[in-house]
C-alpha cells in the first residue's frame, strides 16, 4: 500500500517523487496544508480538492484534547472523521506541548526570542513530556508510546516520532543531550510502532535534530538512516536567519538516505521552497498560507505585488477599495475566477468570514500550482526560470 | 425582462408561480436568503448555487454605510460584485435604522418588549429618517428618494420603498399617522424610481402597512393596489402571537391584488411558511436559517428531531459526539453527504469557523427543498401531506 518512488533530476539535489498511500497518491516536491484540529480553517474538504491539493497534516496535541483520539477512532479515522478520505500525515503532538511550553516555540526554535520552561509545560523527563491542557488546565503526560498509541488511532496515513523540540538559544551540550533523548524516545515509537501497525496502514517518519551543529546533524542523520523508518522530517532548530536555515537544510538533507521521503517541518516560504527543493527536500508543511489569508494577505507572484517587496498582498489597504481585477488575473482558482480584489477588500472591511474562506482557496491553490510548477520545471531542467516566474530576484 | 406569472392551485388561495428577472426566474413560492452586507454569512456563491438557492437579499442600511453604494456601482451593481449573478433584493435601509433606533425591531414589531425611540435614531419626520452610522457614529439622513437612489445603484432586480417601520406597542392613531406618512413616502419613491429606471432593468415593491387593524390593513391594501408597483410586502407589526400573526397575514394578503407578486417581509418558520403559502405568499425572507447555523442548530424534518418538539437540531450538544449520522440521513446537500453529527459537534467544541459553513449550507438546502417540496405539493393538490412531513402536528 506504500510506496516511495523518484527520479533524479538534472538541478542540484532536487528530485520528482511519488508517495503511494493507502488514501492516494502524493506527487512530490509537495506542500502539506495544516488541518490543525482536524479541519482546514475556514475551508471544506471540497474547496481543498477543488484548490488541487494533495495532501494535509492535523495536529496530535490538539485531537488528543478535543475530541480525543478515541472519539476519532470512533468515527473511522482521520481521512473519513475530516470528509478528506485522501492522504494525511499527523504530527506527534511535541511541537505544540514545547511551543505552549516554551511561549512561541515557532518563534524561540527559528531564534527569534529568549524561551523558558513555564507556562503549560510542566516538565520533560525521559519518561516523555507532562504538561497542562490548553482547554481545561487539566494534567497530561505524553510518552513517545502514547503519542504512537494515539496517532495509531487518528491513522493518518504517515505518522511521525515525539521529539522535543530544542529550542535554539541553549547550550550546544543542552542540544546534544536532548537530541540524544529524541533518539531513545524514537526508539520507544518504533517498537510501539511495530505493535500497533499490524495492518501496514501506516508509515513512521524519524526526526532528525541538532539544531545548528553539523557535528550533531551528522550524528542524527546516521541515527535515522540506520533505522526503519519509512521517511525523514528535518526538525530542530535551523538557526536565527534565512541563511543560516538554508545552510542547516541543505547540509542535513545531505546526509540523509536518498531512498526514504524527506519532509521539512514547519517550512513554507516560496523562496524557502526552492531553496528546500534543490537541497533535496521532498514535502513541506506551514501554517502560513491559510494563516496569511485569515489577516487579509493573498499570495501573489512578482508581477502582482503591490511593492515588489512582499509575497502577498494586503487587501485590506485601501487602494483595492475600487479594484476591478481579481487577485491575480492569472490564476485560475475559483476565487480568482469570481471575484475582485474591491469585493475582497469590502468583506474585510465588513468582517465577513466568508472572505477568510475566499482568500485562503487562493492561497492553497497558490501554494499548489507553485508545487506543480516546480515538479514541471524539474522535469524539463528548467527550475531555475520557474524561480524567476515566482520569486522577485533581488529581495 | 420582468414578468410575474402564476397558477391557481385547489389549496386556498396559494399559488404557483415565476418571476422572471433580468438575472433569472425565481419559482414562486420561494425563500429568499439574506446576504446582508452584500456575502451570505460563511457561504459563498458557489456553495449558495450548490444548495439549489434562487433568490438573496441585501440590505440597504449596511452597504449604504461600507462600502457605500457608489463603490458597489462601480463595481458593477450587486449580482456582479457579489459573484451571486442571480436574482436579488434589496429592503430599503428603513428596518434596520428603526431597529438600531428602537433596540431590536425585531422584538418590538412582534410586540414581544418595549421600545423607546433613542440609540441611533435620531428624528423621524415628514422628509425621512435620521440616524447615526453604527460604524463610525456620522450622521445621515435616509429619505425615501435617497433610498430608490441608493437602491437603483445598487442595482438588484426588486428594490423596496421606505416605509416607517411602526413598532407594537403604539396607540392605534400612531400606526394610523404612521401608515399615512409610508404612504405618502411610497408615492416619493414611485417618483424617483420613474425617474431612475430608464433602463427598466429594476422593479419597485410597495409595502403594506397598518399593525394588527384590520380597517388599517384595508386602506394600506387599497394604497398600494391603486398604484403602480410591480410587487407587494407585508410589513409592519404583525401581532404578538403565532395566532394573531397568521390572522393578519391571512387578512391582509386576502385584500391585496392578486396580479402582483406577495411577499411577507422577515418570516421564515417552517410552520410560518406553510400558513403563508396557502394564504397566497409567493416569497418569504428571515435570517433564520443561517443564523441559527451560527448557533450549531441544523434544521430538521419531524423525523430527525431530537426533542419532536423544535425544528432543529442544536449539534452543540455532547449527545452528538459519537453519532455517526449525517444531519439529515435522507438529505442529499454537501454537508450530510459527507459529514457526521460526530464530526460537526467536534467543530463547534474545537470552535472551527467552518463548522458554521457546513451547517448553513444544510439549512439552505433544507429551506430551498422544503419550498421545493411545497410546489410540487401544490402542483398534486398534496400539501396537507407534505405539511405532516414537514411539521409535528401536535405542536
Amino acid at each position: 500500500m506504500f510506496k516511495f518512488s523518484f527520479i533524479e533530476t538534472t538541478t542540484d539535489r532536487a528530485r520528482l517523487g511519488r508517495i503511494e498511500t493507502p488514501h492516494g497518491v502524493v506527487e512530490t516536491p509537495a506542500f502539506i496544508f495544516c488541518a490543525t484540529k482536524a479541519a482546514m480553517k475556514s475551508v471544506t474538504a471540497d474547496q481543498m480538492r477543488e484548490a488541487e491539493t494533495q495532501i494535509i497534516l492535523s495536529n496530535t496535541y490538539h485531537l488528543m484534547l478535543q475530541p480525543g483520539a478515541d472519539v476519532v477512532a470512533h468515527h473511522g479515522g482521520l481521512q473519513k472523521f475530516t470528509g478528506w478520505r485522501r492522504p494525511m500525515l499527523t504530527d506527534s503532538g511535541g511541537f505544540q506541548i514545547f511551543s505552549l511550553g516554551h511561549g512561541s516555540i515557532a518563534n524561540e526554535i527559528k531564534g527569534r526570542q529568549h524561551g523558558y520552561r513555564q507556562k503549560t509545560l510542566l516538565r520533560i523527563s525521559e519518561e516523555g513530556a507532562r504538561f497542562k491542557s490548553y482547554i481545561d488546565g487539566s494534567t497530561w503526560m505524553l510518552t513517545p508510546e502514547e503519542s504512537i498509541r494515539i496517532q495509531c488511532k487518528l491513522g493518518a496515513d504517515m505518522i511521525v516520532v515525539l521529539d522535543e523540540c530544542t529550542p535554539f538559544h541553549v547550550e550546544k551540550s543542552y542540544t546534544k543531550e536532548s537530541m540524544e533523548m529524541s533518539h531513545r524516545w524514537a526508539k520507544r515509537c518504533l517498537v510501539t510502532f511495530d505493535e500497533l501497525n499490524e495492518q501496514k496502514t501506516q508509515r513512521l517518519y524519524g526526526i532528525i535534530q541538532g539544531g545548528v551543529f553539523e557535528d550533531l546533524r551528522d550524528q542524527s542523520c546516521d541515527f535515522v538512516n540506520t533505522h526503519p523508518f519509512f521517511g525523514h522530517a528535518i526538525g530542530g532548530s535551523l538557526g536565527a536567519s534565512k541563511e543560516q536555515m538554508y545552510d542547516v537544510v541543505n547540509y542535513t538533507a545531505s546526509k540523509l538516505d536518498r531512498a526514504r521521503p524527506i519532509h521539512l517541518l514547519g517550512i513554507g516560504g516560496i523562496r524557502d521552497i526552492f531553496n528546500g527543493v534543490r537541497a533535496g527536500i521532498d514535502t513541506f508543511d506551514c501554517v502560513h498560507p491559510t494563516r496569511l489569508a485569515r489577516h487579509g494577505g493573498a499570495l501573489v507572484k512578482p508581477g502582482h505585488m503591490d511593492t515588489g517587496k512582499r509575497e502577498h498582498l494586503n487587501l485590506r489597504n485601501q487602494q483595492f477599495q475600487k479594484d476591478n481585477n481579481p487577485i491575480e488575473p492569472d490564476c485560475e482558482c475559483s476565487t480568482c475566477r469570481q471575484y475582485t480584489r474591491g469585493y475582497l477588500h469590502h468583506l474585510l472591511k465588513a468582517q465577513e468570514m466568508v472572505v477568510f474562506t475566499l482568500i485562503s482557496i487562493h492561497n492553497i491553490f497558490f501554494m499548489n500550482r507553485l508545487l506543480k510548477d516546480i515538479r514541471s520545471a524539474l522535469k524539463t531542467g528548467t527550475l531555475d526560470a520557474a524561480e524567476k516566474k515566482w520569486i522577485t530576484p533581488n529581495e
